[in-house]
């Protein structure tokens, strides 16, 4: 890379300085292609924690005020839950009509692009939605990771109304922190999401659900091993986030719903009629096409 | 501890040699309570490696042979794949009669004792039923750990009919290896395990037979991230293992679907309807339950 980074973007606005936000904040002041990191987060004693943290270089908890100072070509990333950044939009609105560029972080893109039609007519060209898939079960300013995108993907969805230069921009911000960016369409983004990251929460949290309310919970627990902690480490995520990543992303997560309860019924049918054929080839070509995912994984995660 | 422990059986015999029977072993040879560690299997390259690896002192593919040597008071552990396990006992019978201690490591006791019961007319005094929890998504000679079961759980399911002073030889022999041994009844311990590990095992592996099916797999595989990983983990584990715990296990597992089919049809509806208050309590609960159970395993597992 070397120390003469071309400066990308002369401001860089964060709005939400969770593990998310702060994360890309404060691997942008690292990387340098920025003259400025600002950040803008409801809570006082965050943003103070922030500034003192090195996360940003300045801030305002009044969003209105700070996106005031923001010029053509500066980049907003709305890092808020996922709900809340359609009222983020719209503070962010005239910003965005004077060419200030902005995306967001949000697990769902279609029920966002929905309502920023809504609120803006159409979607503006300035407004570049995007999904870091990244993440942990820790949140918050102080779970705030340099090298959280490092080699993790970020999918951006741009649509014909995109502006170009406003898309690279995005890019290039994402490249810089060490993403592997890709694009895809928002129907497409939401399903994908919905199979591989809502579904399993949702498989995560009923399960624990079930077993919390049977009467011999304790034991349960109790004798539960190292394979249940991984399989249900995805409940201990964030209530709210889910709550709002669900809601957001409905429609696609019920189809997906409804392909897995397909394939639980076929294994249930196996499983109940003893079917020894059935079964060693579901297990055997999960298994296959799940060792092959994690070597994918690995390969593109070197360092981790 | 101190060099000088206490001899608990002269001779043992570990019929199986994998990861669990393997592991065992190779634990037992180094805690020094027993004279010889013997092994058998059916492989004959297996059973020159474990002796090459110091994981037996010596062996034989004969079952019956290596049988036929054995003492009142010695001990066999048999760790082969559940659904062998009668066979295994049927060649063990002579031992048994004359007071030789057979155990077992199948994840599943009620289907083995009902065989067992089958094969003898009643259960031996002198057969332990047990189970250690522990395994990996490893398996055979070379995933041998000889700290495999340290502050592992290992359940022992003793009946009205077993022999108290082979039920506490069979506990010594797994505390000596680092286990935590606790007893339970059968029944209890086929449903305890039906829910903590058959049923998740049976959600992974249907949740990625449903993802491995999807015309855009490629896409969706390629985007699913560390959360996925986690939770498909254990869908990376041996068919032919699974497809015997699930035949052998086949009521108490039907049971905990239904459990979890409950709970996941209330989830269903809860984000059908946009029900956000019975979505964060779902949510919510579930992180509680789980984060509670995690800290658990992790006191327990010190060392891990």
């Amino acid at each position: 890379m070397g120390s003469e980074n071309k400066i990308i973007a002369k401001q860089v606005l964060v709005v939400g300085l969770g593990l998310i936000g702060g994360s890309f904040a404060k691997a942008l002041k690292i990387s340098g292609v920025c003259q400025t990191v600002l950040g803008s987060t409801r809570s006082a004693e965050t943003l103070e924690k922030a500034i003192a943290n090195g996360v940003i270089d300045a801030g305002d908890n009044d969003l209105a005020a700070i996106a005031a100072k923001l010029e053509e070509g500066d980049v907003v990333l709305i890092a808020t839950p996922t709900l809340s950044v359609p009222d983020k939009l719209a503070v962010l609105k005239d910003a965005l009509m004077r060419g200030v560029i902005v995306t967001d972080a949000a697990s769902v893109k279609g029920d966002l692009a929905h309502k920023a039609q809504e609120l803006f007519g159409r979607l503006p060209p300035h407004l570049v939605l995007g999904h870091p898939i990244a993440g942990s079960e820790q949140s918050g300013i102080d779970a705030v990771n340099e090298d959280l995108y490092k080699h993790h993907c970020v999918i951006l969805t741009p649509t014909q109304e995109t502006n170009p230069a406003a898309l690279t921009k995005v890019q290039q911000l994402w490249e810089s922190v060490g993403a592997l960016v890709s694009q895809m369409g928002i129907d497409d983004h939401d399903r994908v999401l919905a199979a591989t990251s809502h579904l399993p929460h949702v498989l995560a949290y009923a399960l624990v659900d079930a077993l919390a309310k049977r009467s011999e919970q304790k034991d349960i627990f109790k004798y539960a091993a190292g394979g249940f902690r991984d399989f249900t480490r995805i409940a201990g995520s964030d209530p709210q986030m889910w709550h709002d990543i669900v809601i957001a992303n409905r429609d696609a997560l019920l189809a997906a719903l409804d392909t897995f309860d397909k394939s639980l019924a076929e294994l249930r049918t196996a499983i109940d009629s003893e079917n020894s054929q059935r079964l060693l080839e579901i297990f055997s070509d999960a298994k296959t096409a799940r060792d092959k995912f994690a070597e994918q994984l690995a390969n593109r995660q070197t360092e981790k």
